[in-house]
């Protein structure tokens, strides 16, 4: 299979990883909402589209790059959107984070016009798309995931095959569940040992050699520690994926009450208007509720 | 200073430590409340004693090891304790992981009598405490700390110096935050997945490479999915660490609000009978709650 | 204005409550998705209609009394829905309980076409509705309000005008945090009790007498206590309405760790089974985490 | 019996609670750590004492009503205590609310001396204090309960036996739960409410109307709304109580999740150097959390 690929949503992530591809050799035509947004693709040699629908014209790949459930269902399923161009035999991959019973919906929508749907989020932020080091948990059809593994070796180091639809998207879900919990454990952890007088640096240098590590602890304590709490990922995405992982585990009757706390806390970032920093914010909360700062200003 | 050490607390943790001090050449007096645990260590070369204020009139740096804040008080400054026998300018170090509050207090109440005091808790559990790869966390003068390096380093391989009285109870305590968040992260993310449908051990490997990734995942993750439950560290230690930590807390007025979660979860799974278990038991308290099983037995 | 009423929706609530509005002498058009539950208001002398469009046609008052957001939204403006029958200058009364948002969002639109929207949710249970003594508390136009006064007072004792569209559900979204936060203290204390071995009727006793009474604690005490189950108010409403909280806060910027907590309480009866149960099932919930049943079978 | 009562423990509650009983005709020694609060008693006719042990030597009934556990057991068995002047057959009556393992302990080595003992917590606050309406809930022996009655119902207006020693306290601590539970109930919504824009007067009027009623709303609700803060039951109180029945629990091996987050709350509102206003300051955590203030000032 030659591919063709489409590729829509050329936001933070997107963007590098639709160059990515392009440097890798595949030939891509783009579409993005906002459409000065495309521009620097087509000066590396894309072809620019309309609309989703003219994208899944031009190609046998198309690849979603969203925010929520509602942006892709709407790219792919709504006016001019990609099934209204799709031809039968095309593949669709999905690279948001949405819903697993919306990525499902949408596999079966596009089955019923001959058209493969793989649910592939991805993990490594920004970095990771830039240096096409992400990780890559895909849904689906197998024969699809093997065929389309060159575009996504082309993106990522990692990539693993999950199962049916909607497997990528809950492999997703539960990577965040751990994140966030690991997230607000370094958190509870900083402030206490603040608030006591410890030197955090120190504390930091011990406890990233022992039981209570976590990648959270080595990449986003330090940041929390000299107050730096520019976004790799935001605080504002972050909620909407525990808005997701909370819906999933209600439609699966699981129970999440360290996930929904920890919300809860996020939550009183937002309150303090912190959205769009880092999820590393998450201390600012912790400060406020011990009525204490981590760093002195 | 030429050591005369005194080692009294033989249980899981104390008895590989005293094993490695006498292997590394130090002369030992060990006292152990049930006695019959002393002769192991006699048999090396030990002498045994009558009572915590013997071991302390027979050596110059007395180590204790033991459970929780009440057996350090009166093994120290109880009735024929460590206070009635130890010499001016001796060293006491305890190992136990109790309240930094009575760390301190007991600290100066040996101060009054010429003798100083170190608070030095570990952390590497059983296997640590075997292979003398422990962390140690040492809180007092720092001149003190010095003194003791040879004897920390026959230990573990991790000795870092923390401030004043008090701080190795408190670091201590915030590695435990962190622990137990992080274990109930791997817990909610594993049962969510399990009632999902998705293959465990698929999950674990993905997860692991990526920002998910937390000591407890990598070391406890696949025990969980193995139903192994043998102890590494026991819930009921860790409920008692845990009590330490809220209580500390609270004396510092910081709330912390999923340590206080969690601490409810394993109290579910302590109800289940599992207090005896080790903490990646933790996941029979999710189960629980989800009413669903990971493993099929 | 001499009332014409239209009424959709004829639930367990919907039923009496039209039932109330035909023995107050108002004359009814009514429409039901499963049209067999018309009979009955037929025969008392109702006209059934074909859709919400021709119940719109037919009356200058138009009802609604369904279970969630989407459903409302369906009915007042999908096709043949009330919005392609109703006349200008008609008054659509929502009693459902849903979301602030999409109340507001369905007042535009219909204010768009000339036509007054009330947001008027209800407690007091089926019991209520069916001797018309619902509580009742209405979003909306001040006059519009006064004037449909005689109807609401046709269905319920306790009337109340809480300001613009949106602030009648977000009224009833306040009732349900604290229904629920104290079900879930109410359960707490009654496992504590149970599993201390204390006499449960003398507790109940004893506490509704003072500061931690509750009208959960007088009402759904006894039943707890008697094992009695069946519902009055459902957990799986319950739990709609919990999202629809949890929704609103998070649009708000408002943390709720409580509520968060409960729902989560919520979920575990739901993983046993108990969604179709009365919300004081959750007294199952916690005999399951403190594995101690209150009432021996 | 003719009582001669000893009554120890002369503060906000004990006072008033003591000069009920000189009104109601008992003869009465009374003892308080600061001596000055005896005065108010002698000039009453009052007999004043110089310790425990001589209030039990003049007594054949000793009431304490004392902050919390150490200190009625430092009272009762400590040195110049209770148990050295007291008289075979004479009855203690502890009204302090204390652990319930204590109580336990305590009747057990007064016992052992000839000595029955009641513990018989309250509920009702400084003001039922004052004017002897406080509920009493009682643990022990029936027939010392009943010998006991007149002096009961000259302090309260409801009293209950509940079984034996330490049944009082575990009725108590339920009663707390309930309390705390209701007053976050309260605080979240009418924080969501507050920064929905709605008028919280007219908010209170629909929901004490209705399912979602409690003491809590009805009675600390409209203080909360006013800004007033005045300590009825403090928080510095409150928050031992909850300590006291978060260790029953663990003792008990019941998970109270809620309980565990209200305790976090109030810690929230005690970083905020609230600790010796009354319980409703919870909102002022509440508001903390949400960024917003119910109250302008």
């Amino acid at each position: 299979m030659e591919f063709k690929i489409g590729f829509i949503g050329l936001g933070i992530m997107g963007k590098p990883m639709a160059k990515n591809l392009i440097k890798a050799g595949f030939k891509l035509t783009v579409w993005n909402r906002t459409a000065s947004k495309m521009k620097e693709l087509i000066d590396m040699g894309a072809e620019g589209a309309n609309s989703p629908k003219e994208v899944a014209e031009k190609s046998n790949v198309i690849i979603t790059m969203l925010t929520d459930s509602p942006d892709v269902e709407e790219v792919i399923l709504g006016p001019s959107g990609v099934i209204e161009g799709v031809k039968k035999g095309s593949i669709v991959i999905d690279m948001s984070t949405i819903s697993p019973k919306v990525a499902k919906k949408i596999a079966k929508k596009l089955a019923e016009v001959g058209v493969e749907m793989l649910d592939a989020p991805v993990t490594g932020g920004e970095i990771g798309a830039i240096n096409a080091t992400l990780s890559i948990m895909v849904g689906g059809n197998y024969e699809t995931f093997e065929k389309c593994l060159p575009i996504f070796q082309a993106l990522g180091k990692r990539v693993t095959y999950m199962g049916p639809n909607g497997n990528g998207q809950i492999t997703k879900l539960c990577n965040q569940i751990m994140c966030v919990m690991n997230l607000q454990g370094v958190c509870e952890g900083l402030i206490l040992a603040a608030k006591a007088g410890l030197d955090l640096n120190k504390l930091l240098d011990v406890l990233t050699g022992g039981a209570a590590n976590s990648w959270m602890l080595s990449n986003l304590g330090p940041k929390m520690i000299k107050g730096d709490m520019e976004p790799g990922f935001k605080i504002a995405t972050q909620q909407k994926d525990l808005r997701l992982v909370l819906e999933t585990a209600a439609e699966l009757n699981v129970p999440l009450p360290g996930t929904a706390i920890v919300q809860q806390m996020f939550r009183v970032a937002e309150a303090e208007g912190l959205s769009e920093k880092g999820t590393q914010a998450l201390i600012k909360a912790m400060e406020k509720l011990a009525g204490y700062k981590l760093t002195k200003e």
